[in-house]
């Protein structure tokens, strides 16, 4: 078999070898069935099962509130960017709170700014975007639409240690890049999202989780694909899902229930894994940097420098040659960006800590 | 292994089995990457050979003249049911054409409703919607926005043999239940669309065929994932892409271009496939009735009653004892329906067809 590599990228990006294993061996016929999930109705009563454990495996390890129903939708993140204000601000005439810490909350400001005024609660801009807002900074409008952030920033590796207080007015929360790699106080949001393909399954099929009262306000004056309140009532199945996604979401959840059990010992691996690599940065005397501020450092995405950027093609390349791949930082910003998602096991991460140590002894 | 059944579902549906093998070997890691295609970046080269290569082979197959864009998109054919009508209906003060043949046509229409003004141009349902209309039945609006129709309803299994002539009109078409079954006289279409679970690959992908005039018309008014013209110039890229949906829809057009060669060849067999079905209808004495007219049959999908229906359940749960699976009707219709997309092989057919004369003889 091909050997396989550590692969950091932010997305899509690697899932847990046993969901892999488990979906290579059924892939010619699900057990008991004789049909692939590939070629599986999404009406059949096998299909079912599939779809109703990834809820119930959700519905455990994030301890959802019975008043939230958890949709798979497709269309990705950037679909939510545009359903949330046509659902919750155009023909409102009031405005959206954004809380803009990074590359994608900006993106789905811009987005909301086509249905909508949108309002910056706090930009990072000034910062480029190398920490996360503290409470009293920011400049809520308590009459908001609602109020969105970003929990993790992908490119610029900024993570929220806790959630912002907003008061009363509904939070909206893109967590693509952090979902299932902690707790999360689901309680506190209006509207959660996240794309797959970080630490759920493949590209093609996001989580949605919403309060009941939200879908009950969701217009009836859009297509249904962009209705929530008839995508919450057909539970997902207002058309064909995206089956198989649907199905590798369940076989990685399994796989976080059965070998790691919580989202607080995930979270306590997740820290453990994210610890090795800033103290090394941190420790380089330089020679690498860390591009977020201590207190707003992800544990998911780790982007950083090398204060000679002249090196940066021979660390990349000599990396690469031991099998650590996929650590280019985004095309907008530069640099390197080791993500590491749940599936990401110890070992790659303290493969990539020693390849650091020793590349910067070498060329230091 | 699993033994493998005939599988007559409307899809998601029966697919090449060498291109599910080929799936399964691979899917741990791509030939020379060491990473799973559920895991790899879309922006990695690897990945960029796959979705060219799939672009490239429905290009070859469907030949499509290069004033067409290829687009790779997500939401099923129903989100495109809402996109077209918000990009080219509303705000036109204008409006549309729908013929209506079937429920997928109907649904269109109605969700079209929600964005503007639709006329129906011809309505199958007095009909029971068992066939499509004459050229000369078409009360079709020369002002219209565009001119809707859906080529073959998977539904009530009526199919156009030709393209309805509809003038300087850009038509619109949903071919989900039908692209790659026959040629396609692209260039009469200003869009064509199909959801992959039928004839292309697994649910997850839509594919959008749609010329280069409507692509510059988009409106740009729309959140990204609803904006044709921003997801062309992305190369359906604007965000993460369903990758493995693409790389299946790239396997099973290897696969139809490989082991079958054409579309012309693969209309033959598909002929030939339905009409062993339609001629068991037709000669079974009037046990057995083909909902659709003779000259409104669809090669896809055969939707069929006993004329006693009381034995429709003995009739399901026999073939079912045989291996020959998913053959109800859609709930919304009852009675019986066979699918036999590219990949049902024609033994498939003929052992569902020797079934049907046998319950007949018994029963009858």
């Amino acid at each position: 078999m091909e050997k396989r590599v550590y692969n950091f990228s932010p997305g899509p990006a690697v899932l847990p070898l046993p969901a892999l294993e488990e979906a290579q061996r059924d892939l010619l016929a699900l057990p008991g069935t004789g049909i692939s999930i590939l070629e599986i109705s999404h009406r059949a009563k096998k299909f079912d099962a599939v779809i109703q454990q990834a809820e119930a495996n959700l519905r455990t390890l994030l301890a959802i509130p019975d008043n939230y129903r958890v949709l798979f939708l497709q269309g990705g993140a950037l679909l939510q960017f545009g359903m949330v204000p046509m659902s919750f601000l155009r023909n409102t005439g009031g405005s959206a709170d954004y809380i803009v810490t990074g590359t994608w909350s900006k993106k789905a400001m811009d987005e909301a700014k086509t249905q909508g005024t949108v309002r910056a609660a706090w930009d990072g801009k000034p910062g480029n975007y190398n920490r996360v807002p503290r409470q009293d900074e920011l400049a809520l409008d308590p009459k908001a639409a609602y109020v969105y952030i970003a929990i993790n920033e992908t490119i610029q590796g900024v993570q929220y240690p806790a959630v912002p207080e907003v008061g009363d007015v509904p939070l909206v929360c893109d967590a693509s890049s952090e979902l299932l790699s902690r707790p999360v106080p689901v309680g506190k949001y209006g509207i959660l999202f996240a794309c797959a393909q970080k630490n759920l399954g493949p590209a093609g099929v996001t989580i949605v989780i919403i309060r009941d009262d939200l879908v009950a306000r969701a217009p009836q004056d859009l297509p249904s694909m962009l209705n929530y309140r008839l995508l919450a009532e057909n539970g997902s199945r207002a058309n064909t899902p995206p089956t198989f996604c649907i199905y590798m979401v369940k076989l990685v959840t399994d796989w976080l229930l059965r070998e790691v059990g919580s989202l607080e010992k995930m979270q306590a691996i997740n820290r453990r894994k994210a610890q090795l690599l800033y103290d090394a940065i941190d420790a380089s005397g330089g020679f690498y940097q860390a591009h977020a501020e201590p207190g707003s450092r992800s544990i998911m995405n780790v982007p950083f420098r090398l204060s000679d950027p002249s090196l940066e093609e021979a660390f990349l390349k000599e990396a690469a040659g031991r099998g650590l791949v996929e650590l280019k930082g985004h095309r907008s910003v530069g640099g390197c960006r080791a993500s590491i998602y749940n599936a990401m096991p110890v070992e790659g991460v303290t493969a990539l800590r020693d390849f650091m140590v020793e590349f910067a002894k070498k060329r230091g």
